[in-house]
């Protein structure tokens, strides 16, 4: 019997009903039992400048930083913008990478699913995030990789899988994250 | 003799002694007298979301739109973080973007300077950002490429440049972008 | 009336029946009569070692860099290898890079085409490739990108594109890259 | 105490007296004692043609898929070619990851050491080998980055380094590689 681990999911898109956080919320129903998944909202904060940092955090920056420590994994779900991270995830990234020497991010065991309308899957959104998780020493899971393209055709309107290839493929997926958060983990 | 040339300057840090906006005024002076630079400021734009677009556009968006759109050229001068572009970057890029169809950024010439204080002059933003200019076609300068190492000890307290091989590197730098604007905009 | 351009492909994939091979010779026929585009063979260059160099370029080297010279600009068509270019084609770049100070590619108007026989369009040769022509300073067309997926349903066993919507957008495609190429000359 | 682990060694240039094979012997003398760093030769590997495998693989790739398969774990070291990992490397890459499904790479714990004459430490070679690190399954240790520029002043004439900082950064480099190996396989 596996350890209890909470992942804070991170969705790239901060449209209420956008196709991330359909997907976020259908990770979390496909999970193993004892992963318990939970959105850390990234809406509220304020872009990063250190010039405020040295003033005093904002409350909103605090919250996330510890709600990210707090997790034993994290799990991005994000769309493309202009071929690359929407700014408010790469602002929340950066928000939780500081001050310096403290990021939130640093050892977590870490996973990326990027979603897209359009057939390519939000790929360079999925391998950009991939290059800021070297740094912010994110050990990221190789495979399987998940570009979730079509995204618009996969659920029905209760956010609801109906492709049942999808269903098949993003259980795989938690479950292999569920394995490579254990080996990160213990090491 | 040449037409003037407007240049937005979009500044990837949000800090007001930023060595990026240092290095963007410096740029202003170096550049062709034809070439009228004026920095573009990205502090104040709200986290883009298309549900707050489609209540309304903030003022702040629709203010940045527009003086993107009137420039008849774009200069970024950018920190790296965390392997790539700030988000508050990032974010600009978003909003400039949008809503569809309606990019400002489309079809400008553009460049990139990237800065940092450690020696690989924040080559994972300069690139990163390339990969978006892609898509929003702003054709981007290829050469020279300008990943300016070192930052902190290439200015006096005035912000003067006192590293003479930066100063001409700068000039010749602002010079074949003078000569990359008008190709691109004479296609 | 147009002054005739030559234009150098390199087709990405050794593979005597290759996709990107088909797509090449496609894009031939659909081009503006205007230009002449010519497959710059690269399955003979050995790889490439400046030893070699030093010792005496081989005939394939050499040949290759003058037939990358004597053209007017540089065709890309690729399939993506482990989400980067093939070695092949990443080898034929190094090698017209060289010797320092004589590269073949320097100054040439340029394009990209990735191909895939899956969904995604080999997006991860094509932005790995730019990236390397930033270095060469060829100047790559920005829109429209090119990333063609499920190649192996849009020919008829005779190489002829059946599918009129990627017939219509390549030949658009060919047309912008004259545009292109005109605009880059004459700069 | 720790088995015995083999790290098969890629070196990303093929000039004799490369820097990058210079800092792979380097590599070896610093890293714990029961790592075995073997370099696998990839100088004669032909360019990685489909046909080719269809025909009968020449046997220097399957001797080399061989050597890489029976590694415990590998190790890049390389130079960058055109901002891009070398082509040789690359074809390497290729090499082992074919016959399709039969990859010699998945699985594996691996690392990157990036070297440059300049001051960029090859950045851009770093992270497009770790792109196709992600689709080969190579587990790739993210920190610490080891990106190790001026690399013609850090070792005298025996190949012996002389910098200290280098060293001991090396050192703590192989020593956390070491403690990643045994996560990876332990998984």
């Amino acid at each position: 019997m596996t350890a209890p681990r909470t992942v804070a999911v991170i969705v790239g898109s901060l449209r209420k009903g956008s196709f991330s956080r359909i997907t976020a919320k259908a990770l979390e129903s496909l999970a193993p039992a004892h992963l318990k998944l939970e959105i850390v909202e990234i809406g509220d904060l304020a872009l990063y400048n250190e010039d405020v940092e040295k003033e005093g955090a904002p409350v909103a920056w605090t919250t996330f930083r510890e709600q990210v420590r707090a997790a034993d994994a994290v799990l991005f779900v994000t769309p493309e913008y202009n071929r690359s991270v929407p700014g408010a995830l790469k602002n929340a990234i950066d928000v939780g990478s500081r001050p310096y020497g403290k990021s939130a991010w640093a050892g977590k065991p870490g996973a990326v699913v990027s979603v897209s309308p359009g057939a390519m899957g939000a790929f360079g959104a999925n391998h950009h995030l991939r290059q800021s998780l070297v740094f912010l020493d994110v050990a990221a899971m190789q495979q399987p990789e998940a570009y979730v393209g079509q995204i618009a055709t996969l659920f029905d309107e209760s956010g609801q899988i109906t492709n049942e290839g999808t269903k098949g493929f993003l259980t795989g997926f938690m479950a292999s994250f569920a394995t490579w958060i254990e080996a990160v983990i213990g090491r």
